[in-house]
């Protein structure tokens, strides 16, 4: 009973969910999806969407395709009442290659650029099928669980990448796409992860208040941003970081001795395992307001941190990295 | 020796095909694509886009994706030389839904607008999964027969309609790709045939000579545009139709007793099939200069409206439609 009124009391917030590519696919087979993930994480977002007493009803399916070796086709139209509905139109969801797209263009080297090459423009064909296939199949793994979902690719949106960072994007057909009251299942890693980096995402057009970033990448006991390689003894999960007026931050819980008020410039020689760029590009986010969660998939926390209720203290039995603007 | 001299004096030519849905679908099988078919309009395609001395030779494949039941990636890279692509830039190549989409559309009744209600938002999405899952396909045909081929939604280029007709459009990434080198595999019908229909796409930024629509839709012996339904006895195919200042136009070829210089009104009491409507829309854009072909795909006829040696004179032994300009 007094769970339910702390989640009616928890206010809605506007979100974009990363699903990191490690999270969705079966990271060392080639162009496979993490099925069990991919639906736990589908289910999650279903009912982080839902504000009403009844989180755990599953909706009416949207994908209404054949499914392999299925001669009929799946449709449940009957179902859809008035009140069918998620609200949708709080959250963008974007996602990694993981393994599709990898193989492709690292035959090709197409994420080191060269399309007058030959093999680097077919790289870029192959690597583009690939990543749309998946794009195509987390859609549809939103719709089935209900959630109306619009694949969109950025290359289609005019975006455009300048040694590896955004040079140009026009956001107006995903504002449209929310404003219709769909939810944009976008692959920002289009071309492999490296040339459009998903992190270095700016949500501050859409007025958002959180960005979730689902991953999975070292194993089933990591939980967050560890102030080491996390396989080495003795790693310590940063559990919230503090983000100031001047881009520096702190480590705020736990207490470390050897990691306090550290610069922002230290990712250049990262020696963490690639976690200080990551704090570094979460805390360029969290300077404009948006909280960040860094957070294991298809766990009861990634659940937690979807709903919202960690705006407020990050609760004891709560494990993640928090990154946030403390002025 | 003659036909290849023929050959290399056909001037390359600026063309958008567009692939009726009923060529590269099983109409009558659920979400079935023509495999066959869609293989021998690929190569067609390929061997139009072949100016050089060689065009029966196979490219690469750009498709480096893994196949269903199939465990290995299939990839080609160590083909890739400098002569090993094709001239794709001066195609674009559109595309009906078939036995995509259809179903979808029709159990949400999508196609008469009204997305605030809950079934037709689902159908909505379950359209767009369908629609797309065919677009993918007829991409990663098009790639393995070597032509570096991108997968664009107009709903993401900021196209929209109005009342069916196309209310705005956005088309510098399609110019875009274009430029890159790269033949834009475009679904227009991405929102089921009537939404957006893909006859009414106008070419003229493009500086297009040639609209190629391939045709399969009334069965194996219909060649193109007839005076009357094709079923019925005594249909005559229309072959050869001149478009005037003035928007009127007249069958040239053969000549035909009740059907000369017919005014374009008559399309909106069209009771020959649909196709007084087909030509109508046809007239329309042969009257900015670009020749109009209605032909049966995957036939010889195809093959060479393709090659651009109908420009002049249409030889006796090539059957389909023509439509163009007279002054």
């Amino acid at each position: 009973m007094e769970g339910k009124q702390e989640r009616h009391q928890t206010k809605p917030i506007r979100c974009i969910v990363k699903l990191g590519g490690a999270a969705i696919t079966c990271k060392n087979e080639l162009e496979k999806i993490n099925e069990e993930s991919l639906d736990i994480v589908s289910t999650q977002l279903r009912q982080a969407m839902i504000s009403g007493p009844s989180p755990s009803t599953k909706g009416p399916g949207m994908d209404w395709s054949k499914r392999h070796g299925e001669s009929e086709v799946f449709c449940t139209e009957d179902d859809f009442g008035e009140d069918a509905f998620v609200d949708s139109s709080r959250f963008v969801v974007v996602h990694g290659a993981g393994s599709f797209g990898h193989f492709q263009a690292s035959k090709s080297g197409v994420h080191k650029g060269g399309l007058g090459q030959p093999l680097v423009k077919a790289g870029f064909v192959a690597t583009r099928i690939s990543v749309t296939s998946l794009n195509l199949e987390i859609v549809r793994a939103l719709a089935r669980e209900g959630i109306p979902s619009i694949g969109m690719s950025p290359f289609t949106c005019g975006w455009s990448t300048s040694e590896r960072n955004i040079a140009s994007a026009d956001l107006s057909m995903v504002a449209k796409a929310i404003d219709s009251g769909f939810i944009p299942g976008w692959r920002l890693s289009w071309m492999y992860f490296t040339l459009l980096g998903a992190d270095s995402f700016l949500p501050p057009r859409f007025c958002m208040e959180m960005l979730c970033l689902m991953n999975y990448r070292f194993g089933p006991y990591v939980l967050g941003v560890y102030d080491r390689p996390p396989v080495e003894p003795n790693a310590v999960l940063l559990r919230e970081i503090a983000v100031h007026d001047d881009g520096s931050w702190d480590v705020v819980k736990p207490v470390l001795q050897n990691m306090t008020k550290v610069e922002t410039t230290v990712a250049a020689h990262d020696t963490t395992g690639g976690m200080m760029t990551k704090i570094t590009e979460a805390a360029m986010i969290a300077r404009l307001g948006i909280d960040v969660y860094i957070v294991k998939a298809a766990t009861s926390y990634s659940l937690r941190a979807l709903s919202g209720e960690l705006r407020g203290n990050i609760p004891d039995d709560w494990f993640g990295t928090v990154i946030r603007f403390m002025s």
